[in-house]
């Protein structure tokens, strides 16, 4: 299935660069080169300038009945404030799978003699990987993060368009986002000027001939209020009423609007104060666009007639009678899927050794369940092929991230993974073991940058628990120690051995961050091993049919929780959503990432805590509800020297400077 | 220059389809066939899928030197509420030009055989002709008005595509606009919880070394500030206070939030309501993306060197002293650069006959000039050569339109157009004449669909001022009737005459919109003909150097009126302006375009009235000051029932269906 043409031989340098530095030192590929090695020809993907296509979705339909390649998450353990390295270990992964192992022979070629010889010898058949990663937030990028496009010698490329506006998905959710924001307001507002009879003659006009109708999408609302009458003029005054008057309970709105900009004054605003709008103010508020429901309907969709059903059936609140108001209910489903009808559609890019990337969807992983479209990982598993291996990763630490990745994306996807990986640093396990706070911006403690062997030994307690939790999805886990220069040999012996004793199929070093592909050679072949000898099947955590009350404890046991205490406001959001039909749905929970408990200071692998529920939502279009454990800021701010100070653009050359 | 390739024969029907039948009726061609007409390699510009590309920047280095085309504007009378067809005038012209003119020869060709015959052989040498047009919003698209591609059989296509998102200039404008409104919220915020000294700390820390310095942004802050030290440590205490904190006035802001949205309950908010911005809230407003001032830079800036000095100048407001705060004294006019860098790139489309468009900036015809690009008419009159043509619409009627392309656009572009088209409707004509109100939404009155000469000729007065006014700038002037099915032969003919008395170069029918180019090659033939008997310079209305006020006035003598009156609020921002060193920017009014006066109900060519100026406002990036004539809606609303009721996806073709 593939040649080693687009094989790029990286000319490392030490110590490593700075990212963006690296990433303009590499021409990349043309993409439709990339693409040909995966065997797309040019009517399967859209070019988006050189260095990015959208690859079309009728290509899952070509390939029904091709055989599905491996298929790999990537979580991790629980992480510091700074992170320990998922997206680079992601890519590096990818780079040493795609560039470094031998298809046929499982042999691998690292030496540089090898590596030229793949140049002038095609006879050498590399594996065939995709990478799949979401897209990040332009929001951070110019705010403390930075992008997000891996790192060191492990990085998507070229890394300014992958942290700006890519191929325009997440400006196309914002549009959609808030055109239903607009159209919930406005409908709110001409309901309280308007008699029945005006609003059903607004909504259906008399034709020409003075013939009234209903368009299609007032058929769904027809449906969602149980009429099945399809001529305005059959129904009764009452059913006037029901069909054009939505009255929608303003204090039930759930929909806020979305930017994708860090703007924490936007967080909660006063709406509707100029004087047309004629005192009909209401309190709202911006989230960052990641965090919009229609983010997570396009991670969790499956194809275009499937997105305009999740789209429609968004819920935006509840009449005042206590019924669920959708997006149809508005009109509006249909126009959000043509804002959204080439936002379905995968990114390729490739990484720094010219391995494909498909950057789709970056659902918050806080609200939402962080991970990567459903539609990627499906072309990408049939382009690969078998043998081939599709890499994903799961936002957060694997407690929520991987739990999400199977609970609600291969439940909807029906994908079954064989390898999950959990990425581990010294720094963290130093962490976990009682090393003190690791604070953004400031200096490292003396402990975390010099050997302690029991600090590591004991942080181990965190990484037990993930790979024990992991392993019960029924996958095989391989532990990968992302190393730093800091790192002593018996310190990373430390976690190898308690990682075995924990349970993982296998354990090894990295370094691809200052390597490449071939820095992680070592864990390719773990991964290619653990794929090749899975021997269960994909286990949930929990049924769709019990409860919520019951889902949700069950999810809370696998953070070591004995029991989950509710607050009255989620008691009566579950019973409502239980009562409107919703309790079938799978949960999505949203906690902080740096605890498996409730409180972020509660490192290792704290139990017997009672989880507290402070509210309970639902994102009915996406299909999960998700209780609140604490506040999630679902809108992040400017600190006093954002990034944008060190952005520019070199005019002379066209370049972007300063982006880290 | 080129060739007959990508002509396509229309075949026309009547009574004329919807618009989105037409444009869906039509298989376009690959956008690099029309590219290769236009002698572009496909290292000048980047594909976005099959049917729009970007062309480079860098292809005006290539053509520098290369003699430029004849550059035409196209205006109109004043409208009505329904709209004149500007645009469709001008696709229709182009559709003439490109498709049917001989371009050795001087001969039309449109006869069937003889357009059969353009396919067999290519010695015919068809006229290249470009169209440059805005992008327009996409909030109408979901709300009234619908699409602005043109309509009937002329179009530019994909009309969803044109309609949608593009090529995402205008989410990059949203972004940037956003990002700068974030930094200067988050600033006023920082600075009023922190020292001098600590905000000095945040914005110059030190590096490893202990050492500070400013990054480059900073040294644009210093040079504002009149401070040209170079390192942190020699800064007074003075200083260091001028230069950490910008003191923003928070009632001085000018600057507002933006959304390609039709959203009225965002037209004016509070913000910084939540707990965290501690009682920082603040009355503002969103407006609608293309009345941003970052859309007004795209539309006249020239370079990327120049987009970044024009963004970086950007006013927000002033400090509590007085002083102009800029974006690049919040440190990101970089970062909306590299927002931009994109979006500069004008996009190729076709028309509905394969003549190419380029698609460029929209910015809004009420607070800005109203004019899409000075790149995409610069690139467009270098690629069409001699003897080619480019035309260009000027949005609302001639009196802003056509006097802004003019004293702004020309002015900051050096360009200079050979010939202006007037659109006129025998509707318009008749409201002009006296009839009666026309009302968008509601039936026409009996006198604009039957015979009715006199109301013709009386209104013909409106016409003949805006052709004295168009001809006062040195071009010649062709009259374009724009033909309805229901207009007389005896109407037509009285504007025809009316026309050339009052000093037209010609005037002529036209049937575009029913029949594609081939209804307007009559108008193809007197524009070429305009263009080649020009024989007088370009004029201005007003030079740079006079006062602010003298501008106004010169501009509102051209309207009829007989003098200006300034509002106690004008006068005071006039004075500031003047005193800031900004009075000799070109002058942008924001004035009705219904009427040549400030009263949308003074129809006809009203004179002797005073002209009030209630405020006066100014885009220092984009290079006007703006008084506003009344009030100016920037946020457009929704209806009760939206378009976006009829708008949706065909999900089993993957087809827009119900735009209009």
């Amino acid at each position: 299935m593939s040649s080693s043409k687009t094989v790029r031989k990286l000319q490392v340098v030490s110590p490593v660069p700075a990212d963006i530095d690296i990433a303009n030192s590499v021409e990349p590929f043309h993409i439709s080169e990339i693409a040909k090695e995966l065997n797309l020809s040019p009517n399967h993907y859209d070019l988006y300038g050189k260095y990015k296509a959208k690859v079309l979705l009728p290509v899952l339909d070509e390939l029904e009945g091709a055989e599905d390649g491996y298929y790999v998450v990537v979580g991790g353990i629980t992480p510091t404030p700074l992170g320990e390295g998922k997206s680079t270990t992601t890519v590096g992964l990818c780079q040493a799978l795609g560039a470094f192992l031998d298809k046929k022979s499982f042999t691998h070629l690292i030496d540089g003699a090898a590596m030229s010889e793949i140049f002038l010898d095609n006879s050498v058949d590399l594996t065939t990987v995709v990478t799949c990663v979401r897209q990040p937030s332009q929001g951070p990028t110019f705010g403390i993060k930075g992008g997000a496009a891996g790192g060191g010698y492990s990085q998507v490329i070229p890394m300014d368009e992958f942290n700006l506006h890519l191929t325009g998905d997440i400006h196309a959710i914002t549009a959609a986002n808030n055109l239903l924001a607009a159209a919930i307001d406005t409908r709110i507002f001409h309901e309280s000027t308007q008699s029945d009879k005006a609003l059903f003659n607004r909504l259906c006009p008399p034709n020409k001939e003075g013939k009234r109708s209903f368009c299609d999408v007032m058929f769904r609302h027809l449906k969602n209020l149980g009429i099945s009458k399809t001529r305005p003029e059959d129904l009764t005054p009452q059913e006037v009423k029901k069909f054009a008057r939505l009255d929608i309970d303003p204090n039930s709105i759930t929909w806020r609007r979305v930017m994708d900009i860090n703007d924490r004054f936007l967080r909660k605003i006063t709406i509707g104060q100029g004087p047309e709008e004629k005192g009909m103010v209401r309190e709202t508020g911006f989230d960052i666009s990641v965090a919009s429901e229609i983010m997570a309907v396009l991670a969790l969709t499956t194809s275009l007639t499937d997105m305009r059903e999740r789209l429609g059936r968004m819920v935006i609140g509840n009449s005042k009678a206590g019924d669920p108001i959708t997006a149809d209910d508005l009109g509006v489903g249909g126009a959000l899927t043509v804002l959204m009808k080439d936002a379905i559609n995968p990114t390729l890019m490739q990484t720094l050794e010219g391995t494909p990337v498909l950057v789709h969807a970056g659902p918050f992983a806080n609200i939402a369940h962080g991970n990567s479209s459903i539609v990627a990982d499906k072309i990408a598993l049939k382009l690969v092929g078998p043998g081939g291996f599709v890499v994903t990763e799961a936002g957060f630490g694997a407690d929520i991230g991987t739990e999400k990745f199977m609970n609600i994306k291969c439940r909807y996807s029906g994908l079954r993974p064989q390898c999950a990986v959990i990425v581990a640093t010294i720094r963290a396990l130093k962490m976990h073991g009682g090393g003190p706070e690791v604070v953004a911006g400031k200096p490292l403690d003396h402990s975390y940058v010099t050997e302690n062997v029991a600090l590591v030994e004991a942080g181990c307690v965190n990484l037990a628990r993930h790979i024990s939790n992991t392993k019960a999805y029924g996958v095989n886990v391989v532990v990968a120690v992302n190393m730093f220069s800091t790192d002593d040999e018996t310190e990373l012996n430390a976690v190898r051995n308690a990682a075995l004793a924990a349970g993982a199929y296998d354990a090894v070093i990295c370094t691809h961050h200052a390597h490449g592909g071939k820095g992680a050679v070592d864990l390719g072949i773990a991964v290619q091993k653990a794929c090749e000898n899975v021997t269960q099947q994909l286990r949930f955590l929990y049924p769709l049919d019990i409860s919520i009350k019951e889902k949700i404890e069950a999810i809370a046991r696998s953070y070591g929780a004995s029991g989950v205490e509710y607050s009255e406001q989620a008691e009566k959001q579950i019973e409502m959503y239980s009562r409107q039909g919703f309790s079938n749905q799978p949960i999505c929970m949203a906690k902080t990432q740096y605890s498996f408990s409730h409180d972020a200071s509660k490192k290792g692998a704290p139990s017997g805590f009672i989880l507290p529920i402070r509210d309970v939502r639902a994102s009915i279009g996406a299909g999960f509800i998700y209780p609140l454990v604490g506040t999630m800021s679902t809108m992040p701010g400017l600190p006093t020297r954002p990034c944008f100070y060190d952005i520019d653009l070199d005019t002379s050359t066209g370049n972007v400077v300063g982006l880290s």
